[in-house]
């Protein structure tokens, strides 16, 4: 069965400003100093599924740049622009129709484009044995991370040994899902740990388009309605208006909680290639070396007994002086400051420069 | 007798970057909010002396935007080029000469540019007095600020009691200096403070013209011996040649070091009217009100859980998470991020920058 990629790049990413903005969203950040996070996405799965089968779902105010920014990598008519954003059910959903519609099935493998893969053969090996086993066994696939540190902003995938384990038509072994869990305190994170049947959720999944669209039709009968008379239009010129109308009405649910917790035949595959999910901006220190005194620097800086700091300057120099774990950040107009344990609360800021009308900043 | 103002104006105010750079010094900068130092300076002196009796001391390199920045209330013949910086002995034996052969003689009050003054008609009051003292007691006068803390930033001033006390014509008494101190350590600024016996050196000086010539004579012949060539150019064609190539062959060395700590013949004039000696950028925070947080803010900004910080932008916005007792400055294309406690080490970051052959950001 022949296999898509289908590139989820519809967020905002709020906690990254001042570098994300409105107009030009995480997912469009060169953050690696290679390229832009999107395009490094492509690339990643280009090896399983080839260039010419990606698609990417983004927003409709996302699109255009989103066109010019891939670029030489994407055709435009695979970029499939949601006029509201709703969740990553009507996401995935939307691009499943579509494959249906137009390629009567096919295998999705679907990522977020904004996580960091280290070591992109090891991520190829993983993700072909992905789709294999959504070929082989038609069920749900995810991909575990295997946990490296009792991580708190991760979600968890406890799978089940012994009866646990299926065989595919391959004879290859399967490990299913027993549940997946939210982001643990430090307590229960180091329990997952120990314990050795917990992987972290990459939010990584394989499937079939047909597959994962009798699952709407079974546990989202709301979205799969929605879907059903988008799929209708799909081909026909009214394809544009209907989109226009229904969308903006399919109900906002994530992926994870509309089908994945609710469905006992997903088996996960076991992942272990240097991946990060970067959520906030203290994952930018994962994507460059620390210095001698652990500061990573992004920019021109001079720095007197600083330790510990991220420090990312666009086009200003920044000095620092006895300053230890804190994020400076600095992009066209704004500049941020933030102690490296508040990075979710950047989000904090966007709001309060929303509510302040500072839109310029946004 | 005839009275001037001479505000010394040659410094650099590394301590101040990144606000002060090598085109704009921190006496050109605007910090109150009103206007720029220098011109505050000339306000405050104008009161004891006339607008039109106020020299200005400066370096070659400076004087032509000091020229700009004070017109409409110096004349620009009065701001005096040195060709070269050559501390304060220089500054003020030139300025002395000038006044000497244009004006026969006159009482110089001589100020730096870069000081905060709260109550400027206690200052006039102040300076008032002082000039009084000089005239009458033909003796070197100097202001010195009622401490209000243990200040270890400042040097200070121990006047006598008992027969420390001298009575001028007018009837009026005068405490005579028994020694000028270094800045001290902490332990010894709480036993200044206690004993009652120390004031803050304000840098301020107030003599005849003719009176500190003498003492350069008696004490830095070297200098008074350039000084006197340089006086003999005065008026004539060769005046700017003369200055050219006598004035970097000053020695260099300190009023305070030269001359004060090396005379018996010092009063010093009690002052209490809300100074501060602008040093360093923690002294951003004596300008302006702090906020509930005890936050300073210039410019925009937006923060949480930021406390006791300095946040000073001149064109960016600047946001803030949790970080405290911290100075963020940001000017032109360059940022600041320093613990308010190692203010002055800002000097080396200047230091850096030159070292690294960053010219632009000087």
């Amino acid at each position: 069965m022949k296999t898509y990629g289908v590139i989820m790049a519809g967020g905002g990413g709020t906690r990254f400003w001042p570098l994300s903005r409105k107009e030009r969203p995480k997912q469009l950040l060169n953050l690696s100093g290679k390229d832009i996070m999107v395009n490094e996405t492509i690339d990643r799965i280009a090896s399983s599924v080839g260039k010419e089968n990606i698609f990417i779902v983004t927003n409709e105010t996302q699109a255009k740049l989103m066109k010019t920014e891939t670029a030489g990598r994407m055709a435009p008519e695979r970029i499939l622009a949601e006029p509201a954003a709703r969740n990553t059910a009507a996401c995935i959903g939307y691009a499943a129709m579509e494959i249906v519609k137009k390629y009567e099935d096919g295998i999705m493998c679907i990522l977020p484009s904004d996580q960091f893969v280290k070591d992109t053969e090891e991520f190829t090996r993983v993700m072909d044995a992905a789709i294999t086993a959504a070929e082989e066994t038609d069920m749900l696939v995810t991909i575990g991370i295997e946990p490296t540190f009792p991580a708190t902003g991760y979600g968890y995938i406890c799978t089940e040994s012994g009866d646990g384990v299926m065989v595919g038509e391959s004879g290859k072994q399967y490990r299913k899902v027993k549940e997946f869990v939210e982001k643990p305190d430090e307590e229960t994170a180091k329990d997952y740990l120990a314990s050795g049947n917990y992987a972290w959720n990459s939010g990584m999944f394989i499937w079939k388009a047909s597959t994962i669209l009798k699952k709407f039709e079974e546990l989202l009968p709301d979205i799969y309605e929605c879907l059903t008379r988008i799929g209708e239009a799909m081909g026909t010129p009214q394809e544009a208006d209907v989109i226009q109308k229904i969308y903006p009405e399919i109900p906002k649910i994530s992926i994870d909680y509309g089908i994945m917790e609710r469905s006992r035949d997903v088996i996960m595959i076991a992942g272990d290639f240097g991946w990060n999910d970067i959520g906030s901006l203290d994952m930018l220190s994962i994507m460059k070396p620390a210095d001698e005194n652990g500061n990573v620097v992004y920019g021109e800086q001079v720095n007197i007994d600083t330790m510990n700091c991220i420090l990312y300057g666009t086009d200003k120099m920044i000095a620092t002086i006895g300053i230890r774990d804190v994020i400076v950040v600095q992009e066209k107009d704004a500049i941020l400051i933030c102690d490296k344990n508040r990075a979710q609360d950047v989000k904090k800021i966007v709001d309060m420069l929303a509510e302040k009308g500072l839109e310029s900043f946004l």
